[in-house]
């Protein structure tokens, strides 16, 4: 087996992690001697054993002994959550450490890797990277970039309408997009709606069909809390929502009295949102529309991805378009779509161009 | 081989005719007598042989006596551009004819059928029909409908956008999508845009890639004729252009004497130039925008198809609507779409679930 080989064993290891281990990225390990796989680990949620001591714990000292990691991010050398692992790794007396990518948070970039080389390691990095580049895309663009990565997620019609009539909702995809879309939200640490959704739809924004340790926090848009008192996002939950207000209201009081309803007032921008969110740590936004906070994103050049269910359908000329409002200086341009079939609905992924 | 297979290879020799057969069918025909096919033949180009002349004329009296015929369409009866099919199928002594759907035109349904039937032959109708319906769909349409088969075809960006701003041209699509809308072109028998799209694009509206016999005709709607006043659809040309113009102006006169421009004043809508089409004998029409076009075909409820290129682009809150203007009653559904892959752009085709 190549090197190649046993980093793919490590990336397939690493996603069986899944969102448990955010805001932790996902990495996984498998230790090799003499040819022979000895252990695979993973980190399996967030402030749980990291993937290399997952694998290391499977094994005796004897067997460690001259043994190659092979890990698809960089060993940590901080106390974090836990010991750094580099220290594990030299004192456990292994021959060579095969890495994926470097690890772009501050406090590890390099530094892993020189600590081992100082020890008498052989270091290798960038082994099947581009593979690996797709395990933790937004963890990595969080901390290359400090804001989060973002999402803009829409349904729309054939017609590029989001309703039939402005003021009402449609129903527009299908049940498996639906199905599609709540896996899509547990990727995310963070969703964003504007006023119009809210008071149109009254959403939950919740993941339904899993149990998320660290379920993404709900954010709305406003221009006042009025619009949020007696919604379900202001209902009792143990998922924190975030009311974005540009000015104060009377009921500002009393939304804030509920549990994990937080107001908070500030000229908001998709700027300062985007900072705000960085702030908090949240690596990745979801901004699931309506079509006027849409146009603030494209606007503002905030868009590092499109999810788009595209529904079979025409509203006609006075359909909402599913993005409207301010213009955009310059176009944005994305790359080639993914196309996945839900029936009679194609959902389409882009990531920007310029994010490349 | 089973009569489906025969028939198969007649479904393959009728689409070598492709749209140089217009206005009549794609045809096709094989004569197999003891289990081998003893010749192939299609209708070739209007005017000529019909595909089971074309058949037969390959062969000797004494193949063709006892031998089956099967063949896409209906054969004819009547006297058009040729003498009847049937009367030479039944003198040339043919045992068995298979046809895979009968002839929606008035002239021919069931007489065909009949007049083999009451010479003697044995006559089998619906084989491998749904493959054969796909050869002439416009046609077939035509002639249950009395309407023209209607195709709205527009290149839109990811956020249903035709051009960056109201009035300017914005390239979307790229260079293989716009190859493929000109192969599009050669089918239809019309292509019909609005006033705001002569006016900004100035299009030819021709099939540059390839010479037909008959190419379609141009159609342009109109306030008045001022805005055709020296544009390229109204210099002297070998195909027609309609300038379908609502009031009379000065510049109708001195358009009218370029050769094969045509001023036409009516109270045109969409039914009322869907009926004109059919009463030209055009069995098909292309809507190629703008959108206010677009939008009131989508209002008649006259839109049967849709071919959409998607480029992977967004304009943002100011572009214009793909479709704008009058709204539906209703929303228009459509079929799964049928996804081709141009490089980064993607064309959808779906057709109207009430057309199927």
């Amino acid at each position: 087996m190549l090197a190649s080989d046993y980093m793919s064993l490590a990336v397939a290891a690493a996603k069986r992690g899944g969102p448990a281990t955010y805001t932790n990225p996902q990495v996984g390990a498998v230790i090799v001697k003499d040819g022979q796989v000895l252990a695979t680990g993973y980190h399996h949620y967030f402030g749980g054993a990291h993937a290399e001591v997952d694998a290391m714990q499977q094994l005796t000292a004897a067997q460690l002994r001259g043994a190659t990691l092979y890990v698809t991010l960089e060993p940590c050398s901080h106390f974090g959550k836990t010991p750094p692992c580099c220290r594990r790794i030299a004192a456990a007396g292994l021959q060579k450490v095969v890495i994926g990518q470097l690890d772009p948070h501050p406090l590890v970039t390099g530094h892993g890797r020189d600590y081992l080389q100082s020890h008498g390691i052989t270091v290798e990095t960038g082994c099947l990277a581009a593979t690996v580049a797709t395990l933790n895309r937004h963890y990595d663009w969080f901390y290359l970039h400090q804001r989060p990565w973002i999402t803009l997620k829409y349904a729309m019609t054939l017609d590029g309408k989001l309703t039939a009539q402005r003021g009402q909702r449609s129903l527009i995809s299908n049940h498996a997009s639906y199905i599609d879309s709540q896996h899509v939200r547990q990727h995310f640490q963070a969703i964003l709606i504007g006023e119009q959704t809210l008071t149109i739809d009254d959403p939950q924004l919740t993941v339904r069909l899993t149990t998320l340790a660290h379920p993404p926090v709900r954010l709305v848009l406003l221009n006042n809390s009025t619009a949020a008192v007696n919604t379900k996002l202001t209902q009792p939950s143990t998922v924190p929502t975030y009311l974005l207000c540009r000015q104060a209201a009377a009921s500002d009081a009393q939304l804030s009295a509920q549990p994990n309803v937080h107001v908070c007032i500030a000229d908001w921008t998709p700027a300062k949102v985007s900072a705000w969110c960085a702030r908090n740590g949240w690596q990745s936004l979801l901004v699931e529309g309506g079509s006027h906070l849409q146009a603030d994103f494209v606007a503002a050049e905030l868009v590092d991805e499109l999810i788009i269910y595209l529904a079979p359908t025409v509203f006609g000329g006075q359909g909402l378009p599913t993005v409207t409002g301010v213009a955009a200086a310059s176009p944005l341009t994305f790359t080639t779509p993914q196309v996945t079939v839900f029936g009679d609905n194609l959902k389409l992924c882009l990531q920007r161009k310029e994010a490349q």
